[in-house]
């Protein structure tokens, strides 16, 4: 079968058990994802021998390190697999749920029901757990998907596709709900990308490259972020106590995640005083500095920042500051190398925190608080598959109520139009 | 100045003015769209004058009469604008509407916000009018728009684009928060499809050439819909007086609109009385009737349907009806033949009530009402941009909310991340 007929196949497929997977109880999907959990558990070192020809075939490729780490199955990793779905199965299922019901003057009752998206296409990397987690969440969501990973985990996502099956069947649903692309040649995504007929949704996860690929060539809806450079603005007034705590935290608890500051704005009327302070902080933790003029004018050893580190996601223990003028300096930087992600502000002033709140045009605004909680987990959305920074659908990070949508009810005696 | 950055300079200027229209009151915006619907009432003839030059240039192009109805403005045409602007004034301003707000462990308040989306890029055929209707919702939405419309509808739509500047201007609101490409020349949609970097939805508006046009060469979000093939279903036991007066009017109110009734689906028990009845009913109407086997048997001076015309959106006074054995073969009909736009159900039972309203995939399900309520006002959302039959970001008719999005904002005291 070629590739073109075969990707249809399995998106005509998907589509159809996406009919059967919207009427599907609660009780059902959780059943999946419980024995799922179980399975997984129990095939570990059935997965990590899969796991071990991708790794042989990877290192006989010479990836990098950090790819043949991410591709790595490891005990923790079948753990998180397994803990992951038994947290799902204990999230709210938001299928079926109406809002208010208003009245018309015609005495027609409107709602709007929560249904599924219908299918819902992952395209992602190295990593074999998103096979897992990815699939999770959109199934309990009453969504088909295919998952579509790199060619270097074709033999660890096949082994977990197989578990995935056998659950799906046991429990009496339908094993199209969940399918895995078995296809190496890179032209299945491409094919992917065009079933718009079959296909309600593109999730890419993985590094800018693959996101701007899938956006490019794709004629479905995709959800997706590029980078995030992420600001914290130290406020005139700010309590520099915790405003020491915020930044730190910020940058420091995990430099390698999108939700980490990249750029620290520090009002000019409390650089003096915070900035050396701060410094001394972030060079005990070997966070290097790029300062604008003023920034190096106040901490003379740092390095001098250029054009290209304010629009820089270092993902990486290095930081940008500037020190700005006032808010107006601070959110007009923002607006222009920011990535609408996240950004913070350590203020004392009621009317400035809810200025930024308001005009800071990013998915996640905080005031006095760490950037690194722009996470579905920590946001109380559960579990997330991911954070988009592009408006439409969803915007921040995305739970299983973003993995559904609305339709409207109506309840009539009768009612016609005049 | 070439077309690519002509348009490029449009969005560029659009992003700017967005970031203020965000920042707008309600008062403001509301003050623009009363001034605007003065301005037109007076501009009436300056109007009609330029959009002369347009119609003399479509005859001189042979276009079909059809197409020249379309284009042109009447005295009604310039009423409807105006007071269609008067209504959007009334209407509720979403944004900077906050959701309830909740507290996680740690003592963070989490909320969403409503935002604008930022610019929405309109790409539209003939009718000028549509240059008021979706600026005037976009605007109060609080975005900033591009409106692209025929070439055939240049000078129409230059000289409202002129009275929109002057109303902006007059206001002290930026004058592109509002703007009209002139560029004839086609290459302009696709520059403009391809301006992700500033431009954050687009909604085409015309027939299903357009629209597939624009979703298959747009690297931005789109929200459209192709055609409604919208069902009523004559339950078993359903009051068939009822079922007469609700099929009546979903296929002979407006015929023409994308909610008029395509296919009548009737449960086998009730076709032999039932069916000669509407079709009594339909023949006064000069409705054309096309049946399955079944209902030519019971109807037999009916021409016979051909597969065809099972998934087509006549827009006009022909009609497909088709018995069925049960519910199952109804919901399997609209699945199959269906375009996820409307389906409405008569039915005197509850349990089949609810299962037609939780199964069958379309944006808006109705019991014993007409198809025709799929509407924007009808449904309360005052007036609409349009139906979306794609699930992401909106499905069913999109009114001011949909023109927007939320953020999430976190009210902190310092907490940062274990």
């Amino acid at each position: 079968m070629s590739v073109e007929s075969a990707i249809t196949e399995m998106a005509k497929a998907a589509s159809a058990a996406s009919i059967e997977m919207a009427r599907c109880s609660s009780a059902k999907k959780n059943e999946v994802l419980l024995r799922l959990a179980d399975k997984i558990e129990a095939n570990a070192s059935h997965i990590k021998a899969e796991n071990e020809k991708d790794i042989i075939f990877a290192k006989e490729k010479s990836l990098s390190n950090a790819m043949i780490d991410r591709l790595t199955v490891k005990d923790a990793t079948i753990k998180s697999m397994a803990d992951g779905l038994r947290e799902v199965a204990q999230l709210e299922d938001p299928v079926g749920a109406m809002s208010k019901t208003w009245k018309r003057p015609n005495s027609l009752e409107v709602s709007r029901m929560r249904i599924p998206l219908g299918v819902i296409g992952i395209i992602y990397e190295s990593r074999p757990n998103v096979t897992i987690d990815a699939a999770g969440l959109c199934f309990k969501a009453g969504n088909a998907v295919i998952l579509r990973g790199g060619s270097e985990a074709l033999n660890s996502n096949q082994a977990l596709a197989g578990i995935v099956s056998d659950a799906l069947r046991e429990t009496g649903l339908p094993e199209k709900a969940v399918q895995v692309v078995s296809v190496r040649d890179r032209e299945a995504v491409n094919v992917l990308l065009s079933q718009e007929e079959y296909v309600d949704l593109i999730i890419p996860r993985g590094g800018e490259g693959l996101i701007r690929f899938v956006v490019e060539n794709s004629k479905i809806p995709v959800l997706k972020h590029y980078k995030g450079v992420c600001h914290v603005y130290v406020d005139e007034g700010a309590d520099l106590e915790m405003a020491k705590e915020i930044c730190y935290n910020s940058k420091v608890q995990r430099p390698g995640v999108c939700n980490a500051m990249e750029t620290m704005l520090v009002h000019k009327s409390e650089a003096e005083k915070f900035l050396p302070e701060i410094a001394k902080q972030f060079s005990e933790a070997d966070v290097e500095l790029r300062g604008c003029p003023e920034t190096c004018r106040i901490l003379p050893d740092i390095k001098t920042a250029e054009e290209a580190d304010w629009p820089a996601e270092y993902v990486d223990l290095i930081l940008a500051v500037k020190v700005v003028q006032d808010m107006d300096d601070a959110l007009g930087h923002i607006a222009k190398y920011g990535s609408s992600h996240t950004e913070s502000i350590v203020t004392s002033d009621y009317e400035r925190a809810r200025r930024f709140l308001r005009e800071a045009d990013s998915s996640v605004v905080l005031v006095n608080a760490s950037t690194r909680f722009n996470d579905g987990g920590e946001l109380g959305l559960g579990a997330e598959i991911g954070i988009s920074t592009s408006k439409l659908h969803a915007f921040g990070p995305m739970g299983l109520e973003e993995l559904t949508t609305t339709k409207f009810v109506v309840f009539g005696d009768g009612q016609v139009r005049n």
